[in-house]
């Protein structure tokens, strides 16, 4: 990563990290005595929310607002940065269950489930889901017709004809064949179209027009695909120490992936062009989107 | 059920049940060819609104809206009437899950993870609860404002210092003891929280005063209580043909009841005391909240 959006990235997430070590703070939340059982299921969304992530979509709401305007301040940014991670978050809790993708780990750590039960996971995942739309709803500094505009694109953008219905076709791909198209189809929805929320956001936060709208969201699709492209090509030649998950997995339930799809080759030759689209979507931004640039090149070019 | 609210209720039914019949109308959807195994997610959504609940929850939307003011056509409520619904839709599903409340049947169908499976149950609740805040953030005919605070009340009961909270509570309840109070807590937020916002919902779309909100939450308050406490009765009074569920379920996990707490007479004592609380809250209501206290009066009477 370059050092301008290396930078900025480990300060956005000490002040998201911050945010969500106050999750658990019950204190403040008004609950009389008799519910203090809630105490777990508060630490439980804690113990999920501090578990080292990248924090991408918080980073692309704080750059994208920065490419329309630089008069917001990070800080009218925080509930925008918390929601939009708190729904990533959850999406993670239910994918690793049992009954979806199965899976003990998340990044070296036990996911929720296995830390607690699976019955808390489920109610984690419901409540950080809800707290998103609320975090969206009392956010200071913005107009109630900004809210709004946020929220109608994020609830879509999580709902069945975005992330849960990425995560459904996913699941049912196991095992079965899958197009070119298809396989983009569901990536599109699965992670593109929070990953373009994300970018909505920050984007309605700084008064962006349409036009500008349009092209943060046509980097997204771009920069979400050439994720997605990464991740299949690290799944193969990264190791499990790096990536905090078990190596070949993907390939092992037989998903389909990129590389299955079009060779190693293919694949980093498409991560390149996806690259390319993602930059010139941006052509109308000057200077003031340069770290949405740099990172389009960290996505493509890491190695984790 | 009086005539009156009776009445109210079956056209209020038909008109919703109308709407969830659309909700697997996946034309007007905008799904591109590739997401076509979106189709079964719409499906057993459909599947799961179509249970024939009693729509108790949209009732109180219209008629709270109807208590403050009669200038809001019923359509007006739609979009309200469907998230309301949605949410406690979502709710039922994932409580059902086998690592929840394990319950193979809802209204004597199966439930929708038995019909389905587990992961379609958790992600189709996922993205009902998505689909709630989009209703309300594309609601026509209310302001930005309106809706902004709509959305903040629907959050905070939804999630983990609401309905969430409460069936966490409830979950880690079985084989324990109870007080009153902490049982009282506990349906305060598992039901409580959601009849309130239906509440609030209807009252924040007919322009009610602050003061007129705090009445239709102290009624709310009252009347979640005594659904609570006459559903503990009919649980143990009534036959499992009548109720749809396995009668006596609740005893048989040894959940805390009220019937357990107070014994049968004083929880019947306790359902009276709760109605008259829940009339005396509409006090400075005139004739526009009839039909609030026939429901009242209906919740503490039923037999199912």
């Amino acid at each position: 990563m370059t050092p301008g959006v290396g930078d900025f990235l480990a300060t956005q997430q000490t002040r998201l990290n911050l945010q969500l070590l106050s999750f658990a703070d019950t204190e403040r939340l008004g609950l009389c005595e008799e519910q203090s059982a809630l105490d777990l299921l508060f630490k439980a969304g804690q113990y999920a929310l501090s578990n080292g992530g990248k924090r991408v979509r918080p980073l692309l709401v704080c750059l994208s607002s920065r490419a329309v305007s630089n008069e917001n301040p990070d800080a009218a940014l925080d509930n925008l940065t918390y929601a939009i991670e708190l729904i990533h978050t959850y999406s993670l809790i239910h994918d690793d269950l049992p009954s979806m993708d199965d899976d003990d780990l998340r990044r070296g750590k036990p996911s929720l489930h296995k830390a607690y039960d699976e019955a808390t996971a489920i109610l984690v995942g419901d409540g950080l889901q809800a707290r998103a739309f609320e975090l969206l709803a009392d956010a200071p500094g913005l107009s109630a017709e900004q809210k709004i505009a946020m929220i109608s694109v994020l609830s879509k953008a999580a709902g069945m004809q975005g992330m849960v219905g990425g995560q459904f076709i996913d699941i049912h791909a196991t095992n079965s064949d899958m197009t070119l198209e298809q396989l983009q189809a569901m990536h599109s929805l699965k992670t593109g179209a929070l990953i373009r929320a994300a970018l909505a956001l920050g984007g309605i936060a700084a008064g962006a027009s349409e036009q500008q709208l349009a092209a943060l969201d046509e980097y997204g699709t771009h920069i979400g695909l050439a994720f997605q492209v990464v991740d299949d090509i690290l799944d193969v030649e990264g190791d499990t120490q790096t990536l905090g998950k078990t190596q070949g997995k993907d390939s092992e339930v037989n998903k389909p992936t990129y590389v299955k799809l079009l060779g190693l080759d293919r694949a980093k030759t498409e991560a390149q062009r996806l690259l390319e689209e993602a930059l010139h979507a941006l052509k109308d931004f000057g200077e003031s989107a340069d770290l949405l640039r740099d990172l389009a090149r960290y996505i493509v070019e890491r190695d984790r």
